[in-house]
């Protein structure tokens, strides 16, 4: 049986009090309800943190649904209790922003296997009372996305207007259009692609070994031990910041640009602004993010294949949808390249889905999803306001 | 004075024998030929390890002077005495091939701060009978080349027939032709630039925080206390091995195919093939390479940037040189795009030099040049056939 409540701020970062008692909506899962995962086990008793934005109307059909990146939360459009910054998408969801809020009500939640309150390897893990660490089972993007359908459908809402992310969010998006076509009237993936690459992959696997590589990760037991392994996620979050950004881009905002000095400094302190720009990426991450979530988030994105369950062909995954889609990619994107997008685009018109697709200029990277881009802003609000016409008229 | 001497072969590692007792030729330059250094330090006295292949003809004209990339050594044509493993360019330089030992004299010494018997930072510091760790000065690529045109001399050579190498190795090569036209006849860089990007300091700045991060580290100072920073510096080639290879690269190679299994083992073990593989690069390097010298190699390369002492333009880097280049980049290289040596030939142009340049079409990424590429050994051959033809009739 669910239940929501809404709890005091916590104030406190990801392993710090976030990940049992989180500062926003809790939706619990019973014993009765268990999570079933891709893995075969189980999760249960099961907890969701979500925001919502926005009123739902009468007949329960204005409802979005916003799916987080990797290191995101259910924080789209107010201030982040950890942190204390703004919602990581404000400048596309509120009142009469693209998303908009005065006419969507807008849900989101933080993914299982997350450290902002839906339950995760830093949760208490009821069978030992200490964390899961590793004892949580792996999740996937399906289980995520199953999880998400559980709270959808404990809100009340049969079919969502639209669900909309970029990156992971990106992944959630086209799994729930898969998953449960008749539930997802429109569905905007952005940045993002049906599968992650081997590249991709392979970065990931190196953030994970730079984590587990800290000897005060304690084979995932450092919550337990009272140690934390803050270099390891530094470096692992260092590490995949460049992949956010573009070539370009870091040569605008930096190039060789020395840190308040007129010469190099012969020496290993951060000469170069770069690297202490990247040094305090690594720094200000540990802070507000939980390892071993960083590890299951991580793990769930490689597993991600769409096409796997359909025989290789992707365009099965589609056929008979009568969702509408919006896809957008960036040019300067070389973690999701436009390649990826334009494979769901190829399989949607193969499949007789309706599709639009975006690509859209811009140095910025991966990371353009998140920042001010006038042409993204234009392209989701042109895009659920004719939707919306064809939906209510 | 400078002495040379053959040891006998070590038979060990990078920080296990090579840095004071090196398994190839040592050229040894005393306290009155100190190495001067970028930084204003200098280093006395001073051991450059180095290989030769064919014969040095009368009038001495027949060198080429190969320079190494980042993690290579003075080990080009023949086997690697700490691996086991043949020249880094055995298809390169030999009999035959396309640097014709039966034609040329080859020299290719282990650069200054490297761990195959030139002074590097795991050297024994002769004021403390300790190896030197961090208390060595930092070095350049400027340094590197002053050490190689010390070693030049002592040789008796006067003028270079080429200089050649790819990656840091065209680096050199680039400050060799600015910083001595006379002494070079030929240059040929591949695969590199005239300057490293903000993006490659950013990476080469994870890979040195992940060593750093390493409690095993030590300040630098593991030698001394008998450690080895194995995880840090492990994690740090992941990160770099990623680069050297291309996103198509990798699909091709490894594409999301599982290691040894049906499916996905929902766990932190290596999946992927391309997990094991990155693993393994890791794992293997450490045996290796010494992690001091790869914070103070990748930091020399960080530095580099010709045009800086030239008020910013490059062209002025080579204003009057009367040297033959030919430049070549691939296509799908990353790390040292395409536009790196279009900035160097354009230059080249604007002074006035004689230049070729080929972008050879491959998937393979940075590494190409150390791989079987018959349209890069096609333009070393051809460019050097001409130059002998120009430069002996």
């Amino acid at each position: 049986m669910a239940s929501s409540r809404h709890s005091l701020p916590a104030g406190a970062g990801a392993a710090r009090g976030e990940a049992d008692t989180p500062s926003s909506h809790v939706m619990r899962f019973g014993l009765d309800q268990p999570l079933r995962l891709d893995s075969g086990q189980s999760i249960a008793p099961l907890q969701i943190a979500y925001q919502t934005y926005g009123t739902l109307n009468a007949d329960r059909s204005n409802a979005i649904l916003v799916c987080h990146a990797l290191t995101g939360d259910q924080h789209v459009a107010s201030d982040n209790p950890v942190t204390g910054k703004p919602g990581w998408w404000e400048t596309v969801v509120g009142p009469g922003k693209p998303i908009d809020t005065d006419r969507f009500f807008v849900v989101c939640s933080n993914v299982v296997g997350g450290c902002m309150g839906s339950t995760g390897p830093a949760s208490t893990n009821p069978a030992t009372g200490q964390p899961f660490g590793l004892d949580l089972p792996l999740i996937t993007i399906p289980d995520m996305v199953r999880a998400q359908a559980m709270l959808v459908d404990a809100l009340g809402i049969d079919q969502l207007f639209c669900v909309a992310g970029g990156s992971m969010g990106g992944m959630q998006v086209l799994q729930w259009s898969v998953a449960y076509p008749e539930r997802v009237f429109t569905a905007l993936p952005i940045a993002t692609g049906p599968r992650h690459s081997s590249q991709n992959i392979a970065f990931h696997e190196v953030g994970r070994q730079a984590i587990m590589a800290d000897p005060d990760w304690r084979g995932g037991r450092y919550l337990a031990e009272g140690t934390s392994p803050r270099k390891g996620l530094a470096v692992a979050r260092m590490a995949a910041h460049i992949t956010y950004m573009s070539d370009e881009g870091l040569h605008r905002k930096f190039g060789r640009a020395l840190q308040d000095r007129e010469r190099v400094a012969f020496g290993f302190d951060a000469d170069f602004q770069v690297e202490s720009y990247l040094r305090h990426q690594g720094l200000s991450f540990v802070e507000r993010f939980d390892a071993n979530s960083y590890l299951y988030v991580t793990r769930a994105m490689d597993y991600f294949d769409i096409a796997a369950d359909y025989g290789g062909r992707l365009a099965n995954a589609f056929r008979g949808s009568r969702t509408r889609f919006c896809v957008a990619s960036f040019t300067s994107d070389w973690l999701f390249p436009t390649i990826e997008s334009k494979t769901v685009v190829r399989a949607l018109n193969a499949s007789g889905a309706s599709v639009s697709f975006v690509e859209i200029e811009t140095d910025r990277g991966h990371d353009a999803f998140l920042l001010d881009e006038p042409v993204l802003f234009a392209t989701i609000r042109g895009f659920l306001t004719s939707a919306a016409a064809a939906r209510w008229g």
